[in-house]
């Protein structure tokens, strides 16, 4: 099963209930799989199916849904997400429970379709106006693209906030076998804040407020909820880090070529480890801070001119040398360039 | 004269050719400004001036017209800035020279309009897809409103790049007397990239590279020229730094307030100054740097929940103090609640 | 109950499956009836309800539904309606089987929200491009508002078109006690055409063809069609016309005023009677020419400045007298308007 | 010359100032044509080329030109004319003097590229809502496709009204010499209407009049209007008709077929004639009238399954035979079958 494939049955299985399709390569998988599954008998919650007229349009119908505290979910790539970067702000502003993929391809522009992971800071950082966040999820494997569509729901009901899971084109495109664990979907209570006519009391969801003392509660309402999350909800792996001096630091597809490289390193005894941030937002600085008591030096390894970087740089506050390792425009590194990489230049 | 007119002006007089509008407040007074001046004989190359059917129409044809070469821009407020970010990425992706004007207002969603600097990393960092950036200019002034968008288009020209005027609700509104220098507008010579039928070569402006290896050329060469802006057109302003153990770091209107606060402290004795960033990227991180070998401690104020303080410690790597006091909603800090922080949190 | 609320109960009794809304005063009582109705169990075949981002996608969703042989349909106003008329072209050159709603409002442009039938023409013969028909109801009852429908349904599924109810803002308002006969609602085979991938043939719907033979060919089809409808589906009232020698002309609305008229003036001893085209296409010709046969004079009344009136001019081909009273703006006639007309006119 | 070239220089001679282009076959030679004279010294007055987003914003572009007073412009073929009716009542209900060239092409739907004349109706009577029209043009030779532009707007600016050139895929296509007569372009005084800011009374351009009484006043004025236009601006050719028996009716392109046809059977002894309408709106009802007194028989020849020949009927009120002939789908009829169809069903 492809990646893509694997996360739409994952979001099935979470008894997804809607879903706003406008396709682009590579994460047109993920509406087409939706898309054949609609009317099953198999998954009786997954009530709206809807190809809209534009990226625009699709996440706008994901907010109206969500707002009604159904499990809403859009899926797009590059291009697509910076066009929805109005809404997540949106989304975010009134607390809406919602789930986006982001398919990642190279860019900027229209770039191409092969695998980057260029909007790493337009996933955490930026993206839309504001002072707000999204949950980043990061699979490296058509496993995780199963089981994490679970996880970006019960974070993104827990907190009332858009989450975001960040594929690759790689990842989308990869075939592996998975196993779909028995998903216990949550059920989640949305009964204090969803919107909706019916026996339920009338509550209205809005991200404007005009009166800047009300809106600063508001905004300052948001930031306590992001410090809950940065506190509480960090996942990441570490891989024979116990003894590392050298730690490469990756995330998604490329923290699968890098594990090797450790595999390979350790084989002739170096002391190297892997570092994977699951969650890019939360991002785990506490782990990079504690890294840094023993290890000398970082490399980070991405598909972009450098982003992810910059958080293992605020992590490690130049306790630790920060290298940085890119490839770019679709091509992936091979081991060999990884490792002539941490030889060269080496501190 | 009000910051947008200023600002309008300080456009016209670098002989502006190509405005395209879709208002939102608070930057209406921008378009509203041109709107007047279109057809003046004062502006004889101020030949278009026309009103988008959306945001988005509005930047795609500010494209258009700066993929001919001309001097094209366009302005707006936070959620239209959002919406213009897959635009944006293709310009820089296509390597167009064009101006667009945040006038940042409260977020996120539709927030309010009352001044904030939480656009800070959309504009910085993320925004769109993609490892690309923009050139961002952030005037504190009305008299800095008036002289940015030379220096904008002067950067967008030179480095065929889209720059951005990072304003704020409160400078945009703020009445100040300006003087307009006698702008000399440059010259520049698209004859080597630039489209458009008559008496040119034929070239064409593209985005998409599906050939990995092609794409990655493109955008290593786009990562080398943002090096080169990195080392030569940081733009900052110190204020009684030199012997300072606290700086504050700020920028935009923030910046002028946190001066009062620098002079009032030095009358008591207080070794304090001023940092402001006026490009926010390419960010001064090297003057940070060397900052930190003599200060101990950054307060860095802004008008959010904490963006560019990143940039501060990523430029001090842990050589100094940094603490962070924001506001928001559209308040300001008073000049004694930014004393009380600096007090309160002291090393 | 209001006539759209009775229009709308009916569309819901004949087994309406999907709505797709753009409101627009005055028809906005029929998406709202239906938004309140929908996922109630007494209609479980409502499986759609879908509020569009504009009035083109509205009736471009309805295409979309009836293709795959649904019973789709949605209600708009002048404005509104004229705005549809491409997808109307479509909808008729694929033999789409759909029902749109047209609440005629006053015009031309924005005109006002009071009653006029000044949308005959456009529902009647042109309004898109192209050799087609709609087949148009006019009810004149909130009782025909309520079972016109099912007959509207009836005939599009019967002859593969469009079909449209012509109301108009006072019937669309007006509140009578309406009795819903049982609607047994037909079922239709939708199989040799429909399109859809689920245990199907697969079908291809266009309306494209290049080939000036083919595409010759496929208008001849089309207008063989319409000939059949002209001569099998044709609906009127006569009122009183056995003995008449003058024949007051009028439809929807204004034909329940002529009646009182009619009744008025049979009882002053006039040999008057009401014809009452409820078919506005196809158009009862040949009924006219009958009329004509012993009728010396028609006085038709519409709610414009002279529509109908052509084609009573057509019908009755020099045979007898045809004179127009019109009132437009959201003016209705008077009895004593009209007795007036009748007698300074005469013959 | 083509005559959709020869169409765009006829504009530019009357001096067209603004040209809202969205290009579709068969009629996209005309922004062509006028995209590469833009610029040009030729061509002073000709100030905006703008190539629009959809059908729907260009015909809105122009409106908003059209009320500054300026000659504005677009063209388009029947889906786009479709999705610009809504527009075109606006402007009749505006009074907006502007030009629309509709050049036919098969439909309904998609249909084909090739010529018809099935947007008759559409043009003529239907099209938008309310009680309005255009006044129509017909053009049958590529020296009419160039004259007639000017034509087109002295009656727009005359009466306040949209006017459009009925062209076809057959004339539009057509090459033939062209002798561009001297066109003397018109000066209008806009003065006591136009909107705009500079030196200008203000005026409001508006369709909407909510209060009954004023909107009757305004569509009854508008229909004062159109009985003037019916009455003065009626355009008509007669071919041999002074003896006429048998009368061949046709415009466009097919009024050439059918006087090869008159002058054969003229040769053969035939008291047969031409008569073509050059405005089909205002139709030259009269005309037909006054042939009807000594006809026996029209012959209406149509690139349709029959439109003009009801206002053939309305004119001739039962005192001829009236047969028609049509040709669908792109193909046009050869002399033989029109001559076929004269002789087999003679009266």
């Amino acid at each position: 099963m492809k990646g893509n494939e694997a996360l739409a049955y994952g979001a099935l299985k979470s008894k997804l209930n809607a879903y706003f399709a406008y396709p682009i390569t590579p994460s047109t998988e993920i509406p087409e799989t939706l898309a054949k599954e609609f009317g099953s008998e198999e998954y009786p919650e997954f009530r709206v199916f809807l190809q809209a007229a534009s990226e625009l349009e699709a996440i706008n119908m994901v907010l109206g849904a969500a707002a009604s505290g159904v499990r809403a979910m859009t899926a797009t790539s590059s291009p697509g997400f910076s066009l929805k970067q109005e809404a997540l702000s949106y989304a975010a502003g009134m607390e809406l429970p919602l789930l986006v993929v982001n398919v990642n391809r190279g860019g900027p522009g229209l770039g191409n379709i092969a695998p980057e992971q260029s909007d790493y800071f337009q996933m955490t950082k930026g993206g839309g106006h504001g002072s707000y966040r999204l949950i980043v999820l990061a699979p490296n494997s058509v496993q995780e693209m199963a089981s994490f569509p679970k996880i970006g729901f019960d974070l993104a009901f827990k907190y009332r906030n858009p989450a975001c899971i960040a594929g690759d084109a790689f990842t989308g495109q990869l075939k592996e076998d998975t196993i779909f664990p028995t998903i216990e979907p949550t059920e989640y209570d949305v009964s204090s804040w969803a919107v909706g006519t019916k026996g339920r009391e009338r509550h209205v969801l809005n991200s404007m407020n005009l009166d800047p003392e009300v809106h600063a509660k508001h905004v300052t309402h948001l930031d306590e909820k992001y410090k809950v999350i940065q506190r509480d909800e960090v996942r990441y792996e570490t891989y024979l880090t116990d003894d590392a001096e050298t730690v490469i630091a990756a995330y998604g597809i490329t923290s699968r070529i890098c594990k090797s490289v450790v595999n390979k390193l350790r084989g002739e005894g170096s002391k190297i480890g892997l570092f994977r941030p699951i969650t890019l937002w939360p991002f785990p600085y506490e782990q990079v801070r504690k890294l840094t008591e023993q290890v000398k030096r970082f490399m980070v390894v991405e598909l972009n001119t450098g982003q992810m970087v910059e958080d293992i740089r605020l992590g490690s506050e130049g306790g630790a040398e920060v290298d940085f390792f890119g490839k770019v425009g679709g091509l992936l590194p091979t081991e060999r360039e990884i490792e002539e990489k941490l030889a060269k230049e080496a501190p």
